[in-house]
């Protein structure tokens, strides 16, 4: 288990005022929230997992019982431990990462996950792509990094173009304030396909289901942008598309970040006004 | 099926600038984004739930088949269509609410599903605790409506202070950008729990499980307040463990609001500085 926050090097880049003027780009360190998956096990049974922040992490195991009526008390749950090295190995998570990633819970006498529960094999997380994977190695289902060989270059200036881009595009949201939004971009800053959805996920698999249908994938030669924070899983939908960049108005997850860097995918985040940070694969970004 | 946006009777509280006047409280119309479930069946079986707004459905289902790493190219895909009452009637799906709101795929030949996806019951959703749902009679968990007893008020003064004093607390928030949070607040204003992760359920499944491993649930006479937004998963949280109220920075969808008003929770979105929208049962919000 690793930390709440994760140290990384970013490229910070900051636009000129006006054109005469050249873009500022410098690294420097910044602190991601870390993101990782915990297992969560009833009476010995993988049920669950769940992409989350480490720490506190018996309270989400319960707390995840409660959000599901499988317990009501504190007399409804006779243990939750943390898994580690010495108490808690068994055969699918036997490499050193998954050591405190695993919540084992025995419920009380009387109290069992119901066969409904079981069936339904749910999950929480946060990032959900990796709903109802049950075991920490099934989590990732990338196949070898497609994108090395994606040699596409997106103007800066280009860039910090898209939030306002994707925001006038954005029909739902203008009325109800409440929607997230995906826009796939071209190196010079058209916006090609934008869909809207309360979950960004959704909006994200509505926007790839798109070019699926139509003839497009890979999107080679395309930036992706998305409304809110990159998670790893929407990494991995972009990575999957063959989109070599991924671009979020909030922060990146460790795990967003790395999983862009193995993969070959640029991702930048805190993408507002005119300042962006690039977090890897930084080669795609012109000045 | 619906359409992307539900209208909704909202009371727009304005606190007044200085103690002497009174605040402002009216109703009028607010348009709300639709959160409806799409169940997504491959091949005849069902494989997933996702609470998604309606429209780009087939598009929404394609693109989940991509980030699955199930299809990689049209040629994958034979059929995508939408149930409706005519085609798609089967024992689990016969009331009227289910028309349109199933995807069902037929994949090409030589194309499936494997046994660990099938296995995994994967989903995709905005809503994490609806996650491998396989049907949408299973989405709700909530018994008979617990919160109609609860007779706290809160005073509007001391709601619209909540996001100042959980943005105060958020001690990871403030190091990297990227975290979610959840605060309990008693009706003084006290902010009592406070928890964050990348993931909004996560933060409030952690509050709720300290709650419940030290013998504090029902939470009855609290508020529970969130950063972003109100979906029905968080409402649902909320009703199980017997928290009278829901504050959001953000939009509620109308499936968070139309579980609030059944199940007794006032529901409060767009609480930002010294203004506020009460969704439903405003009796809790005294002036």
């Amino acid at each position: 288990m690793s930390g709440r926050t994760t140290r990384r090097r970013v490229l910070k880049v900051t636009l000129p005022e006006s054109p005469e003027k050249s873009a500022g780009a410098a690294y420097r360190a910044d602190l991601l929230a870390t993101e990782e998956p915990l297992g969560i096990r009833v009476d010995g049974e993988a049920l669950t997992m769940t992409m989350r922040t480490p720490g506190d992490d018996i309270d989400l195991a319960a707390g995840f019982l409660v959000g599901e009526a499988i317990v009501r008390g504190p007399d409804d749950v006779k243990e939750i431990k943390l898994c580690d090295g010495a108490s808690c190995r068994h055969e699918h998570h036997e490499n050193h990462d998954d050591i405190g990633n695993i919540a084992d819970i025995t419920l009380a006498g009387g109290v069992s996950v119901s066969t409904e529960h079981a069936r339904r094999s749910f999950m929480t997380t946060s990032a959900c792509g990796v709903c109802g994977k049950t075991s920490i190695d099934d989590i990732c289902v990338l196949p070898q990094a497609p994108l090395a060989q994606d040699t596409t270059t997106f103007c800066a200036a280009a860039i910090a173009g898209f939030p306002g881009k994707l925001r006038a595009a954005q029909k739902v949201f203008a009325s109800t304030g409440g929607l997230h939004a995906a826009g796939l971009f071209r190196p010079d800053g058209e916006l090609v396909i934008v869909r809207e959805d309360v979950g960004r996920h959704n909006a994200v698999d509505k926007l790839v289901g798109h070019a699926l249908l139509n003839g497009m994938l890979p999107l080679a030669g395309h930036a992706l942008m998305v409304s809110g924070r990159a998670s790893f899983e929407l990494v991995q939908k972009a990575v999957l598309a063959g989109i070599p960049m991924l671009t979020a108005v909030s922060a990146p997850s460790s795990l967003a970040a790395d999983l862009a860097d193995e993969s070959g995918l640029t991702l930048v985040g805190f993408l507002r006004g005119a300042s962006m940070n690039v977090y890897t694969h930084d080669q795609r970004v012109a000045f």
